[in-house]
């Protein structure tokens, strides 16, 4: 795994060194290497020095347009009018902490929490994706009793300690410890054609390994669109298998929706609902603020009160006048611009378009739902992430943004903001042709 | 410990239950309970439902203006026209994450290692105070290779699951595990006249003691002014020899800047100066970005280079064009408005008005340093924290917004906007006779 996993860090990054990059972006990356030292991972053989950003498009110093397949944090697209006034003008009228009371909270969260079924009715705001899992993991082990958790292979969820923990891609060395429990991907190339059945019987036998080294079950955490194992999102329903075997062992059934969530997948709202699960807790970020921080945990209020008998938990940023306000115009321009139908529109034709690429490319599979999509690159050899790093490298030369994930970092992620439309799509697979040719 | 810290939860709390409140903010408040649950704590008897804030002051439904004694995070004053300018331009222009890159990431992260003595020359931009002492956890653990934190009494680090182990404050049952220490305040009432040999004494007892339990000490994690402890400032330099006893042990002293940073002791940017220390991590949050989410770790590049050897650290959010914009205008107001200054002037003054206070009311100390002020209450039968929580609700009927903090939660805490005035000053402490007579 640890190998693999330094794959994946190393497909996307900017490896050091010398770089064909024109003076402007040499100094900054030389500014940058000084001020943020080892901490600091850039994208790209060659860097990119960003001025600005516009709907599905960002503006880089070398005067070029780049088409944005890689960001799903600006989801309604960057800067997008209704955000932007949203935040203009509430920084200049209120921007405090949640322990006074101001409007524009609760018509959020009421309009949030709308978008749940009914036992999912209370909300905790936090900053970040990270944050709501900690919290997420928190709850869950203080409700179930338990310490152990179960997730897939080469799951992330998060940067916190505990988080970390449970996100076996972030290892470069060492393994998670043994209170975290991994589990293949829901990958039919390893299941068959019953993933559901597979994929729960491996949860259980991880249930069980972790039981009988007399650590208790605590719950399982999935990501629901497997983003970074790889993208398996078909087909609808395959988790409830494993929701089920979690629910009978006692534990909790966490879904992190930071990456599916806010209706990337173009059929409704949450990954979770294509799995007609009602999970335990549910965690998000990413998308939330289009880049405002703000994140959050909804679950069913015994499960927080049991939590709040033990623990004062604040978060001093979080739900803010300024994070809520930015938050509400995301869940409105989803609506006034058809985002979800959009996504479900444009990710038909784009998986279309890549089928038909497939028979003349060294394609294994075409994966996922709406605008988040996963194509595994493979040759006779096995997985090829050479292709993927050679996709990422020659697409950016070709004016578009892309990153590669999974297990063998042989998969291309392709996850835009939402309001990508069908020309932007087939320039997107004309360019891989291009590249790939 | 348990019951101390529900009273200070209790001090500032909205207990529930009829309160006086107008409709309008009785109707906020039901909406709250359905929505956020056992989640949501309110201040006040009375909460408060605000409209808009300005400098020093916050605007509420109830048609009346609230001066600020509370609120650390609007550091240079409540949407203060540079910060709400800086943030309105950037949002518009690019917001993204920080592997591409973009000038004003550099341009604030050099400004602020600037302020920070040579060795300490490394950034790492998070999003919240919480995240930066997580990630400090991390670092400190992986370099010195122990487990064992030592912290104080009635800490507080942050919410993550790992810093809560930390911040003995936030329990209200249980206690942390036995990798975390707790040794007292650095209170003169206790240590007497010799608080930096008590303090270090104290520290080294602890190290003593988790070694003999078979825990590798990691490090000292103090907030510099200790805030929740009951704010001890003084003598300056006090620190130094507990830091000495930690890194004869092999430990890391981390400095959490996170309540004195950025200039609130009046007496330079960052409270371990003021101990003539230098920290081997420095942690940050609060007043960062004026109320913009935005954290950081600074540390030596070698300590970074350790840790990033081992794991792949990202945070989507932080460090943004946004995130950089509001802070890099936090610290260019810092200067333009002379806060720091101001804050010594301000200091001084209210200090002097209050130890004037003191001679006619129930008050055992007056503490602190420039503009974070502790007023510990106190009767014959020891610690007064009813007298406190008069004081909150009463001066909340008058117009002004003050917290508590302390082991016994009987230390009025008197942390302002930095551009608070001597009137100001005079308007709290004659509002402060006017409720206590």
């Amino acid at each position: 795994m640890k190998s693999q996993e330094l794959q994946i860090l190393a497909l996307n990054a900017f490896p050091g060194g010398p770089s064909a990059v024109p003076p402007d972006v040499a100094a900054l990356i030389e500014r940058r290497r000084r001020s943020f030292g080892a901490g600091s991972v850039l994208f790209y053989d060659e860097p990119l020095r960003m001025l600005r950003a516009e709907g599905a498009h960002l503006y880089a110093s070398d005067g070029r347009a780049y088409l944005d397949f890689y960001n799903n944090v600006p989801t309604v697209g960057h800067c997008h009018p209704k955000v932007v006034e949203a935040v203009r003008r509430q920084v200049g009228e209120l921007n405090i902490h949640s322990r006074y009371l101001f409007d524009v909270a609760h018509d959020y969260a009421e309009k949030l929490l709308a978008t749940f079924p009914a036992p999912l009715s209370n909300v905790v705001l936090t900053c970040t994706g990270s944050e709501s899992n900690d919290l997420a993991l928190r709850l869950a082990r203080k409700v179930s009793g338990g310490e152990g958790i179960v997730v897939t292979q080469t799951a992330y969820h998060g940067n916190t300690s505990t988080v970390t923990e449970v996100s076996p891609s972030s290892y470069k060395n060492g393994a998670p410890p043994p209170r975290v429990r991994m589990v293949p991907a829901p990958d039919p190339a390893l299941f068959g054609n019953d993933v559901a059945q597979g994929f729960a019987d491996a949860v259980k036998d991880a249930i069980a390994a972790m039981e009988a080294d007399g650590i208790r079950f605590a719950g399982l955490l999935v990501d629901t669109i497997f983003s970074s194992d790889g993208v398996y999102a078909n087909p609808p329903g395959f988790l409830k298998a494993a929701v089920d075997v979690v629910h009978a062992a006692g534990g909790l059934f966490i879904a992190d929706e930071v990456q599916p969530g806010f209706g990337r997948t173009g059929e409704g709202m949450w990954g979770f609902s294509r799995h007609g699960v009602v999970p335990d807790i549910v965690t998000m970020g990413k998308p939330m603020g289009n880049g405002y921080p703000i994140a959050g945990l909804v679950t069913r209020p015994e499960l927080l009160s049991a939590f709040c008998n033990d623990f004062g938990y604040f978060n001093t940023f979080a739900g803010s006048p300024v994070a809520c306000a930015a938050a509400l115009a995301v869940l409105e321009a989803l609506e006034e611009d058809d985002l979800i139908a959009n996504a479900a529109r444009v990710g038909r034709h784009l998986t279309a378009r890549l089928k038909r690429l497939q028979g003349r490319a060294p394609i294994t599979a075409v994966r996922g739902a709406g605008l988040y999509l996963g194509v595994e690159f493979g040759t006779q050899d096995g997985p090829a992430p050479q292709i993927a790093r050679g996709l990422i490298n020659g697409l950016r030369q070709r004016g578009i943004l892309i990153g590669a994930a999974g297990r063998f970092g042989n998969v291309l992620k392709i996850r835009p903001p939402l309001c990508v439309t069908t020309a932007h799509a087939d320039e997107l697979v004309d360019a891989m042709e291009a590249v790939l040719g």
